[in-house]
């Protein structure tokens, strides 16, 4: 019984995140529990994050859903999924991309996360009426490695890493760079707004500048970038928003100089130097 | 079928939560499940936990309520936060001060932890039977902006900050500082509690200086803050906890300093200039 | 309605997950509806994960169980921990241990992960039909203390965290390495495996060399622990794998000196040093 009422609270919560998708009213985001409950919250929700962040032009709605998604399923936000996945459709995320944002993650946020997302994409799918061709897989053939790849590949994989964990060096050169990037399912652009994301999420700014840098070299705009950190201050906190910061500016830095020697400074290289 | 024994297993843990709660018995605080299946663990829970730490002197019940639900919202531990919810009620926590905390970690642990967050509260407000008057908003003026305030905003917001991320800098003078920290539902004693244990919670040392600094300027003493470390080693675990204890002491050493320059070394500007 | 709708797919990531298990089909691990929905996500797990990494000599099955549950726990991957629960059981993981790896990271990953996995694990111990006895406590002596755990114990509490968090400082000697440590219902070389799992689930590279140290100190091998960072990579996530390895590195050049002088480099004392 008093599990009933538990699991009847663990539901709400879902269905109070749902609410966050109904935006036909004109100002009204927060759905009327959170109103009544944590009115401040409400405030909030309604007049900065959907009335205000979400508009902003430095970046688009489909790639806010992105680095939203990612965010979420890299810190197990399961409660806020279901309603997110639904509004990264809305926002012009294919059925089958949503599928390579959660097959991507499983590298760089962990296999259990993705297969949490993908019981939840499931629904979502049901609720759309995704069509199994929609999401099939394809025999497309893997995108080409360029010589920027190339140098990113090795910069991925230090001499030092190879030494200590070789089957990782291994899995990286193979699985991860030589194949996972390199399907169509998602544009390398995407891929990288996904990684960065997910880096933020994980706090991880040692491993940023690569990505940022990759990013920027698939097409992603320093304007874009600077807005994506804005954005998941939002979604993930203040203190990895602002931690973010000071990476990026190293990573533009880096990438307006002439010849790009980011590559001497490898992840984990860089934390070894320490 | 299988699924339904899956969703017991998942009610099952609330349940076995929920009884962290009943605290009648004189020394058995771990629920009878805990007991059967992990003796240790209940053994730690009894005379340790809740039979020591947290009838320790050093720390009002209500702060350790506070920090013990900050810690739980950043972290996503969902099946634990109902009983901790109904807990902190039980020790002065009122459901205002409640629900603006959750609002405060929208900002420092990201708007889907919050989210969760009031629908778990919702559910123990309703058990409770608060009043909706005991939660609705009120029109009561925002805080006074001090003079220490407006040293640590231009501390928050560094220059380097505005040219990256200049919209992230506006919404932190703006919003951050301009208006949550100012609201009038919650101490700004009691928000930099919240904040120092949502740091500690997501390991983010390089910025926890900043806010023990403030908290000390609202009133925490320095013995306070050494039980939060303390008593988050039990809530977030040791390794996080361990780190939090030479940045407090850091902080402590520039409290204690004549003249306080820390707004020279804001949380960005720090991790910039590694 | 919806909010039931929404408990479906909630449900639906559990028996997903659990699916997982089902390893009697010969090259077939991921389950039906990841084969429909992320179909890449599925070739991924059947031919690298389950297929390849899992498979792998250089660690025992028993010890992947015990680092793929740790990680779970640490990051609160409530949908994955079933299933995995009972492949640890499958892979030699016997109750008791199992019960005490939840004991022990209530200690490094904190009390709420630990409380939720107990409510999970009851649920896989009753369909397992694990009986009382096999897990019930005993009156086991604590293991001795030997002169390598004294000097560990003094350099995991250093003077200055004693200055600073007088009482976590107690709790670390007296009950961590105390108590703890040396619970016989698990292997110092198992708990070791447990902690390391747990840091770099937490991406806290700050306190693994010293972990890292100990765990070689009883009886992990070089190859073990590589392996135990190329495993996780699949279960936290590449970032946090990386960010181990060049750790793991310095771990071994100090493990391969004539004189172990790491106790002058103690976790909180490194973290203070920047």
């Amino acid at each position: 019984m008093k599990s009933f009422v538990a699991m009847l609270a663990l539901c709400a919560l879902v269905t109070t995140a749902r609410a966050e998708q109904a935006e036909s009213a004109p100002k009204r985001y927060a759905p009327s529990d959170m109103l009544a409950i944590a009115p401040g919250l409400a405030h909030y929700t309604d007049s900065v994050l959907f009335g205000d962040v979400w508009k902003r032009a430095e970046l688009a709605p489909r790639d806010r859903s992105i680095v939203t998604v990612a965010a979420l399923i890299t810190n197990g936000d399961i409660g806020q999924m279901g309603p997110h996945f639904a509004r990264a459709l809305d926002n012009g995320v294919t059925p089958r991309e949503l599928a390579e944002i959660i097959t991507h993650l499983a590298f760089y946020a962990g296999w259990p996360k993705a297969v949490t997302a993908v019981g939840i994409v499931k629904g979502v799918f049901e609720q759309r009426g995704v069509k199994p061709e929609e999401i099939a897989a394809v025999d497309s053939p893997l995108l080409p490695v360029d010589n920027a790849n190339e140098t990113q590949r090795t910069a991925m994989v230090p001499r030092e890493m190879g030494d200590v964990v070789p089957a990782l060096a291994g899995y990286t050169r193979n699985v991860l760079l030589g194949d996972l990037w390199r399907r169509p399912g998602l544009a390398p652009r995407d891929r990288s707004l996904v990684t960065i994301a997910a880096l933020i999420a994980e706090g991880r700014s040692d491993q940023l500048a690569f990505y940022i840098g990759r990013g920027m070299r698939s097409g992603l705009t320093r304007s874009e970038i600077s807005e994506v950190i804005t954005h998941l201050a939002f979604y993930v906190g203040w203190p990895r928003a602002m931690s973010a910061a000071p990476v990026a500016r190293a990573a533009f830095v880096a990438a307006a100089r002439p010849r790009d020697r980011s590559h001497n400074t490898a992840p984990a290289g860089k934390s070894a130097g320490k």
